[in-house]
Order: C-alpha cells, then sequence, then structure tokens
C-alpha cells in the first residue's frame, strides 16, 4: 500500500513531464489581482481594458525572452506596465490607506541564484518592482521599508513621482466608500453596509521561464483599500507573496494577505514540489485550498522549471494571462 | 532502491518517536542570538550575566506552562525577559540604526490556529513581542510597520516608552565604531577595518509546548548594528524568523537575516517535517545547512509536536537554553 502509493505519486510526477514534452512551453504568466470578479459585474468596455492591459505586459515581457533576454528583465517590464495601468492595484492607481496616500509594497525574486528584493510602504517611487529589485541587485538587504526605501531608491537613480501621481478618481471614490461604511459601523451596529468588493484582492505579478532556465517572480500592489497601521501584507514578503527557485517554480501571489503570510503560500509550492515531488499543478491547487481552508482566499500564478504553468484561485476571478513560446496568448477573468 | 531509502526514512521517524516517549519532553526552548560567541572572548563576568539572563527568561516561561498555561503566554513572557535584559539586541540593548535611533521588530505565532502577529520598525514600544501579539490577537493584521504599528499599540495600551529607553553605552559605542569603519572605508578602500562581530546576530527568541500540545514560538530584536534605508530583517517576518503549526513545529531564528528571508528558514524546518516525514533535528540541521551552504549563518531554536528539541547554528557560539517537564535546565553558549 505504502509503496503503491509512492509509486503513483512518481508516475504522475513523470507524466506531467512527458505532456509538458508534446505540449509548448510557457514562458510568462501575469495577474492583475483575483476577486469579485464576475460577467455579471462587467461591461464589454471595461473587458477590453482589463484584456489590453494584461496584453501589453504579457508582450513586453514576451519580447524580453524571444530575445534571449533574462527572466528578471521581462518579469520586471511586465510588471512595470501593470503597474502604470491605472485599472490595477499597484502604481498608479493603487488603493488609499485610511489616511488618505498611497503606500506601495513590491519584491521580486530570481530562481538562479534565489536572490530577492521588497520594498514595502513607499510613497513616491514610480514603480515599486524596480525598486525592489534595486535593493536585491544594490544592496545587501532584501527589504527596505518607508522613507528609509526610499532613501535608499533615490540614491540609485530611480524615478519618484509626487504622491499624488497614484491617485485615481475611482480609488478615491473607493476609500470615501469605506469611510461612509466605517462611520455607519460607528453609529448602527446593524446598519446593512456594502462591503467593498475590492478591498483585498487588487495586486499585480509576473512569473517568467527564460530560455536558459531561469525563473523570476515578482509582485506589485497598493495593499488593501482603507489600511491602518502601516499594514504590511503578503506582496512584499519573499515566501508569501513571491518566490522563485530555478529548481522547482516561480510564483507570484493575489489574495487575502493575511493569509498568505500564515500560509507562507508562495514557497509552500515550492516546497510540495520539492519534498513532495508533486506536480506543478497539483501543488498549486493544494496550496489554496489550504488558504480556503483556512478561511482565506485569492489565488496565484506559477511556472515551474519545465515550463508547466498554474493559476488557480479561489474567488469568483481572477485577472490572468499566459503566452507561450511560440506567442500563443491566453487570456482569463473568471472562474468558467 | 528507491523502497528502501523510504522504509529507512520512515524508521528513523519512528525511533526519534520512541527515544522521546523514554527521554523527558521538553517545554521551552530560548535563545540570545548566535554569533561570535568564543570562549577566548568571553569573562567569567558576562557569561554568568548571559546565564542568569536565560535562566530568568526560561523560567519565567517554565512556571506558566507548569501552572497548566499556555504555550503563548509562556513565549511572551520569556522573550519580555530578554527584551528588558539590556544583554541582548531586543527591546531595551537594542543596537543603533545608521542615523542613531533604535528600530525593534518582533513576530509572534500561535501553533494552536497558525495565528500571527508583527511589529516591524518600532520605536517607542517597551516590549514589542507584546505588540506583535496584539497584532495577532486584536487586529485582522498579521504584520504592522513603522508608525502606523506604534499607533496602534497606543490604542491597546501597550507599555510605551521614550525611545532613549533603548539606549545602552556599550550599543551606542558599537553604532559609533561602525560609523568609524565606515568613515575610514570611504577614505581608503585598503584600510585594515575591524568588523563589528555582534554586527549581525544579536536577537531573541522562545519556543514552547504546553501542556495541551499547543506550541508557540516568538523572535525580538533590534536588527543589524549601522542599518540603513529601513531594513527589515527576518525576524519580524512569519515563515522566515518564526514559525509554529502543532501538527509539526515552533521555530525561532537568529542570524544573517537575509538568508534566512531568502531560504525561508522558520516554514522550511516545518516543511521538512510535514513532507518528508524528517525528524526534527534532521530538518533543523538540513535547513542550517542550507543557509550556510548558500553563505549565510546563524542559528535557530525548535521544539516540535512531541516535545524534541533542536538547537543547530553555524556560527562560532548561540546563547541557548533548554529547560524540560522536570524543570531541568541546560544552558549552552558555544560550540562544543
Amino acid at each position: 500500500m505504502f509503496v503503491l502509493s509512492i509509486v503513483i505519486a512518481y508516475s504522475c510526477n513523470n507524466a506531467e513531464g512527458s505532456a509538458s514534452e508534446q505540449r509548448e512551453k510557457y514562458v510568462l504568466v501575469v495577474h492583475g489581482g483575483a476577486g469579485t470578479i464576475t460577467r455579471q459585474n462587467m461591461t464589454p468596455e471595461r473587458e477590453a481594458q482589463y484584456r489590453s492591459g494584461l496584453e501589453a505586459a504579457l508582450l513586453a515581457g514576451y519580447q524580453i525572452i524571444q530575445d534571449g533576454g533574462d527572466a528578471l528583465d521581462a518579469v520586471e517590464a511586465a510588471v512595470r506596465i501593470l503597474e502604470d495601468d491605472s485599472l490595477f492595484n499597484a502604481g498608479k492607481g493603487a488603493v488609499f490607506t485610511n489616511d488618505g496616500r498611497n503606500e506601495l509594497d513590491a519584491s521580486i525574486m530570481y530562481g538562479k541564484n534565489r536572490m530577492a528584493g521588497s520594498v514595502a510602504g513607499v510613497t513616491i517611487i514610480k514603480n515599486p518592482i524596480t525598486a525592489a529589485r534595486a535593493v536585491m541587485e544594490k544592496s545587501e538587504h532584501v527589504m527596505l521599508a518607508g522613507r528609509g526605501a526610499e532613501l535608499f531608491a533615490m540614491a540609485q537613480n530611480i524615478d519618484t513621482v509626487p504622491p499624488s501621481y497614484f491617485r485615481t478618481e475611482p480609488r478615491w471614490r473607493g476609500l470615501q466608500r469605506s469611510l461612509r461604511n466605517d462611520s455607519l459601523r460607528m453609529q448602527n451596529q446593524t446598519a446593512v453596509i456594502t462591503p467593498d468588493p475590492d478591498r483585498k484582492f487588487g495586486t499585480v505579478g509576473c512569473v517568467a521561464r527564460d530560455k536558459n532556465g531561469n525563473l523570476a517572480a515578482g509582485t506589485s500592489t497598493g495593499g488593501m483599500n482603507n489600511k491602518k497601521y502601516g499594514r504590511i501584507g503578503d506582496a512584499p514578503i519573499i515566501g508569501a507573496g513571491t518566490f522563485a527557485d530555478n529548481n522547482t517554480v516561480a510564483v507570484s501571489c493575489t489574495g487575502w494577505g493575511e493569509f498568505y503570510i500564515r500560509n507562507v503560500v508562495a514557497y509552500d509550492v515550492s516546497a510540495l514540489m520539492e519534498y513532495k515531488n508533486m506536480p506543478l499543478s497539483d501543488a498549486a491547487s493544494a496550496v489554496i485550498k489550504k488558504v480556503g481552508d483556512a478561511g482565506g482566499n485569492g489565488g496565484l500564478i506559477a511556472l515551474d522549471k519545465n515550463g508547466n504553468m498554474a493559476m488557480p484561485f479561489n474567488t469568483e476571478g481572477m485577472y490572468r494571462g499566459a503566452i507561450t513560446e511560440s506567442g500563443k496568448m491566453e487570456i482569463y477573468f473568471y472562474k468558467d
């Protein structure tokens, strides 16, 4: 019985290996956040905008890999495009904190050497993913926070902007709605309050695999709408929101950050693959199931060393897309 | 061959299980940092001071567990004593940042429900471990940073102190030494510079197992001497510096934080036990070996669900101690 189960696991793993050789390998996967993303809530115009944003990110990263460039460059390029796109809760278009500011977090990891960099709570860095990469490459540290992270980024000549650059009207209205709800809650405990559907789940990320087999992962976010007290979510935490190791997998997460931190989600996918010989799809699904069982929700994107891809989530939808070696692009929003 | 290796692993695991039933179970383990701790550098007076600090922490936690109290209370009590003891780089006696401040980090995790809390970069919280616990129990978040974390702690009536409370002369001199070294480096690239032996490795931590089989882990630190740019190490990061799960193990780390973050050290011990059925001692040693292979150093303390204990490190020494159910105390500083 014991031996049998091992053999089955082993052959499953092999089976996926063979299948991946028959089909095209994926080279880049992106996400633009998980959450209440349903056909009912979507208009054709809005759908086209999200599609166009994800396409632009996929193509920017793909171009670099096709030209023989590095997975790390591809991840940075793709995430920068999503940060610059005000639709997504990262960079321009980030949600607001309770005191009306945009505080941004990002992290990046390179599977070749397992080096990593991250910034948390920055307010004037145009592209936090680029600052995270600078922390990885130009400092002896992994994680820098707040004003210190900004001073470091400025010393590296990374683009800064006035805080007002990040402000968009939809996000500002989102904060006002949340503040009104807070106020209603204080006045009347039984008031019917419409929760902000996008409160927790707007984050962008990318995982890539280049022609040399190097993996990289990056994640960037404006965090949680109406967040207080300098809250840090999973996005800037290596192991929780981002992880990459050439021997296993690159992972970028989006979801209810507290559950992702406690479940060490990004690294857990890698650990299940390395220590239990699980194929990527099983490992990724198992980890999202754990998050769900604990009461959390969200999703992740992952790309393994063989070019297999997984994008599980347990929310109504997740903005996500992937591109293969041949340039074939797939973009999805909903569960089915 | 394949079957054989599984059987061996399985029987090793069993063997440790049986051994632990024969010998006394450990209930609480503490560390006061790893680093250049050698007999040559130590005086009898200093040795007695460290011993007395570790003993006080062990006894405070032990008393709680003996009285039927919870592992979480025991961990908090033990870490508070180490924070209050100016010998250790946590709370009073923390090292200074490059700009002459004491910035403190701490985290705590409860194995019963895998809840966790953490604070980073706080400057006025007398006992950061207590603030971390409040984040876990009184907020919907896991990690709070900087002024926000302080405002949260104050709203929870947690003791605050003026920043000068944390200042000690030895740590201040440590900063001055580092600043002189920085200045020498800038003037003369080839100058012979005495590195600060305690630059990276002063951190305190505790893991405990109570009579109900609940595990908890806590870690607290003043970070890296002369640190710049709001650097965050592994101590406040769940999965890196601290982890606890009743099904596996409680872990608290001390070492070169950047390597601990990238290797997701605390959770990796748990993953090796859960996914590879490794006994604690093998898992803990394997993870410290990984840190060393990557170029990092430090140690960790761990206590598994059966009351087995491990305290591996790859530095010259680590201040550490453990106490068993019967109250038998063991305290060690050096490698042998």
